[in-house]
C-alpha cells in the first residue's frame, strides 16, 4: 500500500538488524513515520489501534537495544503488537490483518519466530517470560527475556502470581509495565490508584512532607538545612516510589516517559545489565499522536476502516447487536428488580453494561481485568440474596473456571452468567471463539445452559434465567441479531422446554442457539427439493434438556442431527445423545458443531462457512444424512482427532 | 466421646452465645480446652489437624467479638474449621468428620448457618468476602464481614484480584492474614519474604538504619537525640510495616501474636470499628499446641488417625500409591532426559514431587498455590526447549483452565499433565473429587488425554506423554495401586490405542482408568453366570480414541457400554459416541460414570458403591443392559437433569 506521507526512514527498516546503525535521533524520526503508516494502514483495515499507537516508541526502542528474536519479547494481550509487526518484516501484509488468510491481530508463534508466545487473553505474560528465563538459565545461555504488560493487565491476578514467583526466583528478567491507565475501559482497582500516586510523584511527597514538618518545628541554621537534605536523600532511598515491586522482589525503575525515544533507550541499557529481575515502568499515552484516540482510547480501542484525515467511521446499516439487546432486556429487568446487579470484567462497552450503568452506576461493578474475582464476587452478593448477572465473554469465562465449579455449583449459588461471543466471532480468531461453553459448563451439577435462537428469544431467555434458581448461563453470537420485531417485555420461557418448529418423518434435527434459523431454513428446502422431511427442534435449552419433547418426537431408530455452534466434543450433541440413552432410545446421531482444530480469523460468515454451519453447508450434511445409503466411513489414524 | 482430659469450660460452650458472658482469661482457658478436644478428636478420626490447632484462640476471639452467624466469617480453603464447627454446635459430631453421613471437612452452608461460604480450594475468601460486604451496603444493612486468608492462600492470584477491588471500592471490611509461613508446604514467593520481614521487623528496621547513619555523622548533643527520635517517628508513621497493603487501600494492623487472645480481642474490635477495608496480620504456628506437628507441620497436616499421646499412626500394609508410583517413573524418566523439569502448586508431598525434589532439586519448581502461573510457566519452559511436566490434583486443574486453552493447546505445546486424585477421592468429597477432567480436558484441539487401567501402566503412559509431541495429561486416581509387579522400565505405548482383554459376542465393554479392571471382572462373572459374553475394551486413550479398535470390535447395532470414573456429562462415554458417530457405526450406547450431582463425603469404596461404579454396580448394570428386554425409561421432568 501507499502511504499518504512519506515515510523515508521505516522504508529502509524491514527488520530489527536494520534499526542498529540508526541514530537516536533517526529513532525518534522512526517512530514518527511507523505512527504514520500504522495510522493509514489500520484506518484502512480496522484493527487494534489505540494501543499499538501508545507503545511506537516502546517497540522501536526494544528491538533497537535487545537483540531480537534470540533475545525474546513476550507482548501482554498483544493488541499492541501492530509496531512489533512492522519492524519485524510484516509491514507489507499489515494490509491483510484479521482477514482471512491474513496476518493475525495477535502475536502468532506461526507467523513469525519473533513472535515467541501468542497471547490475546490479559495477565500472561510475566509468568511465560519466568519460565523462559528458567530454561534459559537450565541451559547455561545467556540471553534477555523481556515481558511488556500493561497496567491493566496487571490486575489479572496470574499477573501477580508470575510476579510473586519471579521476585523469589530472582532470576535475570526484565518486566515492563507500560502505564497508560487503561486496559480497554479506564482502569480500576486499588493497584491503578498506586500507580497513578507513583506517576505523579505523590508517594515520596508524602513522607518527605511528614519528616519536614519535624523537621520545620527546629530552629533553622546552615547545618540543620544540610542534615534535613542528606535525611531526605536517606528517606527517598528507602522509598523508591516502587516498593511494592520492590517489596515482592523486584528492583524498580521509574517512571520514565514512553514516548522519549533517547530515555527509554538509556534504560531499558541499564536494565539488560541488570543481573536479577528488574521492573521499568514506562508512562505512555494509548492512543498518542492521533488525537481522536488520545482523547477517546475506548472507542478507538479496536475501530473499523475509517478516514484517517477526519476519523469518520463507516457505519453499515445493520439490526441491534445482541450486546445492546442483551443491555436493554437487563435494564427492564432491572427496574422491576432492585436484587439484580451487573459485573463485568474490564469489558463494560463489549458487554453493553456501559449502558447499564448509565441508569444503575450503584448497581453496576467493573472489577478490571478477573474473571475469577468477577465470578466469586458474584458469588458472595448471590449469598446475600442479590441477583448478579456476570456479563463475561465466553471466552473470558474460562479464567474463571474453577469458580463455577467451587463457588457457585457446589453451592448452587442462583448467578445469571451472560455469554456474549459465544461460537465463531471472526477476526479476533482462535482466542475469542467462544467454542467451547456449551462442554465445559454443563458439566457441573445445577449449571443450566441455554441460547436463544434469536434476538427476541434472547429476552425471554434471560428473563427465564433470573427464576431457574440456580446457577444459569445463556450464551448469545457476537454481532447483529436478524432485526426482526421485539415483543415489548422480557417474559420467562418455560424452563428446560424446547419447541419443534416443523416436524418431518425423515428424521429430527435437534438444533440450539444461533445455528437454529438456517438449519430451519435448509431443513425447508430439503424438503422442497424433494428431498427428506426432517423435523426441526429449536432447543432452547442446553441444560436442563427436554427430554419430554426428545421422547415425544425421536424414534428408536430415528435419524437424528444435531447442530450447534460449539465444539462437537462433549458438546450440545452430545448432550442430546445422553439423554436418549438415559432415554432408553437408540436412535442414529449425527453431530454437526465445531471441529476438533482452530478455526483461523475470517470474517464469520467465511468461518460459518468454512466448518458448513451456514444454511448452505447445512443442507449438504442434511441431505448427505437422510440419503438412503449411509457410506461407512473407514476408521482413520489421525493422530489427534 | 469422652476425653481424656476434662474440659469444664468448653462444655459449657455450645453456641457463639455462650462465649459472651466469658472473662478475658476463661476464654484463653477455654482455648486450651478447644485444642485439647481437637487433638483427642482428631487422632481418633482423622483429618485436618495441624491449621486448626493454628487458629484455636482466633476462632474463639472472633465469635466472642463479632455476633456470628449475623456476622459473617468466611474461611480461606477451610480446612481451619475445626474449631469453628466446635463452637457453632458440633462439637458432638466432629467424631463423624469426613464419613459417610457426617460432618463435612470443610465448611458447608448446607451443615450450618454458620458456615456462610463453602470453601476447600484456596484463595476465594477475600472476593467473597466483599460481594457479601457490596450486598450488605446495597440493602442498606450493616452486619460485619471477615475472611480469614493465610498467607499460603494469599499467593493465589484471587487473592490479590480481590485485595486490589476491595481497597479500591472502600466498602467496609476486615481481612484476617493467618501467616504461619505455610501452605500445605512451606510457603514460597516473594510475598512469603515480605510477610516474613514484617513479622521479624526488618522493613523499619531497614529505613531507620539509612536515617540513623546519617545523623551519626552529626555532632551529638541532646536536641540532635531529640530531633532524632522525631524524625523516627515520623518515617515509623510513613512506614508501618503492611507498606504493600497499604498501598493496596488497606489499613494495615499488625503483626500481632495469633495465641494471645486479649490481644486478639483488643484487635479485632478496633478493626470491627474501622469504617473501611481493614487487614489484620496475625501470626500463628501450625500445629500449636502438639508438639510433633509445630515440628512437622506438613506431615501433620491432615493425619490418619493415630496415638494422641505419642503420635503414633496406625500403618496399614497397603501397595505403593499411585503418587509415588508417578514421582518414581518420573525420575526414571528425567534420569534419561535432562529437559525434564518438574513443577507443583504448592503440594510436593500430595503429588510425589517431594521425591523428584529430593533427586533434582535444580528442576524442581514449587510455584505456591497458583495453577494458572504453574501452566504459564510451564508453558514458556516448553517453548525453550524444556520438557515440564506440571503434576496438579484433577480438581485443581481446573484453576487453569483458561491457560490450558490459550496458552498450551492453542500454541500445541508438549507439556505433560499429570493429574492425580482423579475420579473419586473419599473423604475430601465434592470439592476435591476430579470428576471433570476427561471432559472438560478433551474439548481443547491438540490436548491428548490418558488413563491406566494399573500403576504398571500408570508408568508406561507417563513414557507416552513425553512422546507424543503434544500437550498431554493422565490421570490416575487417589490411593493405592493393585500391588502388581511392575515392569523394571517405563516404555512407551502406542499412542491413542487401546486393547481388547476379552472378546464376547453379546456386546462390547469400552472402559478407561480405574474402572477397567472392576469392569474385566464383572463381565467374566456375567458370562460365567450364564449371562451376555462381553467384549472388554481398556481403552488407555481417551483422545486421541482407538477408532481403529472400535471399527473392529463395534458392529452396527452392537450394544456399546462405557464406563468411567468421570461426569457422564461430555464424557469418556460421550467421546466413543462420537466416534461411532464419525466411524458411521450406529451402536446402543449406555454411559456408566458419575452422575450429574455432586457425590459427598464417605471412603473411596463407599462412593463407587454409591454410584454403581464397583464390580457389584458393575456387574448389575452389565446384566441390565445385555437383557433381552430393555424397558424405555419415561421422560423425567426433573430441573436440573
Amino acid at each position: 500500500m501507499t502511504t499518504t506521507r512519506p515515510t523515508p526512514l521505516l522504508d529502509r527498516v524491514s527488520w530489527p538488524r536494520d534499526l542498529k546503525p540508526l541514530t537516536l535521533e533517526e529513532l525518534e524520526t522512526l517512530s514518527d513515520e511507523v505512527r504514520s503508516f500504522l495510522i493509514e494502514s489500520v484506518s484502512k483495515t480496522g484493527g487494534h489501534f489505540a494501543s499499538g499507537l501508545g507503545t511506537v516508541e516502546l517497540t522501536v526502542a526494544l528491538h533497537y537495544v535487545f537483540d531480537t528474536p534470540r533475545d525474546l519479547l513476550v507482548w501482554d494481550v498483544s493488541h499492541q503488537c501492530y509496531p512489533h509487526k512492522v519492524l519485524t518484516g510484516r509491514r507489507a501484509r499489515l494490509q491483510t490483518i484479521r482477514q482471512k488468510g491474513g496476518l493475525s491481530g495477535f502475536t502468532s508463534r506461526a507467523e513469525s519466530e519473533y513472535d515467541v508466545f501468542n497471547a490475546a487473553h490479559a495477565s500472561t505474560s510475566i509468568s511465560a517470560a519466568l519460565g523462559m528465563a528458567a530454561a534459559r538459565d537450565a541451559k547455561g545461555d545467556d540471553y534477555h527475556v523481556v515481558a511488556i504488560i500493561g497496567d491493566g493487565g496487571l490486575t489479572g491476578g496470574v499477573a501477580m502470581e508470575g510476579l510473586n514467583q519471579a521476585g523469589f526466583l530472582k532470576r535475570k528478567l526484565i518486566v515492563i509495565l507500560n502505564d497508560n491507565e487503561m486496559s480497554i475501559a479506564p482502569n480500576v482497582g486499588a493497584l491503578s490508584g498506586y500507580l497513578l500516586r507513583i506517576a505523579r510523584g505523590q508517594i515520596y511527597n508524602k513522607v518527605r512532607g511528614d519528616v519536614a514538618s519535624v523537621l520545620k518545628k527546629l530552629p533553622a541554621g546552615q547545618r540543620l538545612a544540610q542534615m534535613a537534605e542528606q535525611i531526605e536523600d536517606a528517606v527517598k532511598h528507602a522509598l523508591v516510589p516502587g516498593t511494592l515491586f520492590e517489596e515482592l522482589g523486584f528492583t524498580y525503575v521509574g517512571p520514565i516517559d514512553g514516548h522519549n525515544v533517547p530515555g527509554l533507550v538509556k534504560t531499558l541499557r541499564q536494565a539488560k545489565d541488570h543481573p536479577g529481575p528488574i521492573l521499568v515502568h514506562v508512562l505512555t499515552t494509548k492512543g498518542k499522536g492521533y488525537a481522536l484516540a488520545e482523547k477517546d482510547p475506548v472507542f478507538w480501542h479496536g475501530p473499523s476502516p475509517f478516514k484517517a484525515e477526519t476519523g469518520e467511521i463507516a457505519k453499515k446499516a445493520a439490526p441491534p447487536s445482541y450486546t445492546s439487546i442483551f443491555a436493554d432486556t437487563l435494564i427492564q429487568l432491572a427496574e422491576k428488580d432492585e436484587r439484580i446487579v451487573a459485573i463485568t470484567a474490564a469489558m463494560p462497552d463489549g458487554t453493553g453494561l456501559d449502558r447499564f450503568a448509565r441508569r444503575f452506576p450503584e448497581r453496576t461493578f467493573d472489577v478490571g481485568i478477573c474473571e475469577q474475582h468477577a465470578v466469586l464476587f458474584a458469588a458472595g452478593l448471590a449469598t446475600q440474596g442479590q441477583r448478579p448477572v456476570c456479563a463475561i465473554y465466553s471466552t473470558f469465562l474460562q479464567r474463571a473456571y474453577d469458580q463455577l465449579f467451587h463457588d457457585v455449583c457446589l453451592m448452587d449459588l442462583p448467578i445469571v452468567f451472560a455469554l456474549d461471543r459465544a461460537g465463531l466471532v471472526g477476526a479476533d480468531g482462535p482466542t475469542h471463539h467462544g467454542a467451547y461453553d456449551l462442554s465445559y459448563l454443563r458439566v457441573f451439577p445445577n449449571m443450566m445452559v441455554a441460547a436463544p435462537k434469536d434476538e427476541n428469544e434472547l429476552r425471554h431467555l434471560l428473563a427465564s434465567a433470573f427464576v431457574t434458581g440456580h446457577p444459569t448461563a445463556i450464551r448469545y453470537p457476537r454481532g447483529s441479531g436478524s432485526g426482526l420485531a421485539l415483543d415489548p417485555q422480557p417474559k420467562p420461557l418455560p424452563i428446560g422446554k424446547g419447541e419443534a418448529l416443523r416436524v418431518g418423518k425423515d428424521g429430527v434435527v435437534v438444533a440450539v442457539g444461533d445455528p437454529v434459523l438456517p438449519a430451519w431454513r435448509a431443513a425447508e428446502r430439503l424438503a422442497a427439493e424433494g428431498g427428506a422431511s426432517l423435523t426441526v427442534i429449536n432447543a432452547r435449552w442446553v441444560k436442563p434438556i427436554d427430554k419430554e419433547l426428545l421422547a415425544q418426537l425421536v424414534k428408536p431408530g430415528s435419524r437424528v442431527i444435531t447442530v450447534e455452534e460449539n465444539a462437537v466434543a462433549g458438546g450440545f450433541g452430545s448432550a442430546v445423545a445422553e439423554a436418549l440413552d438415559e432415554l432408553g432410545i437408540d436412535a442414529r446421531i449425527r453431530r454437526v458443531g465445531l471441529p476438533d482444530r482452530f478455526v483461523a480469523h475470517a470474517t464469520q460468515a467465511e468461518q460459518r462457512q468454512e466448518v458448513a454451519l451456514d444454511e448452505e453447508g447445512l443442507l449438504r450434511t442434511f441431505r448427505e444424512a437422510t440419503s438412503a445409503v449411509v457410506p461407512i466411513r473407514p476408521a482413520t489414524t489421525r493422530a489427534a482427532s
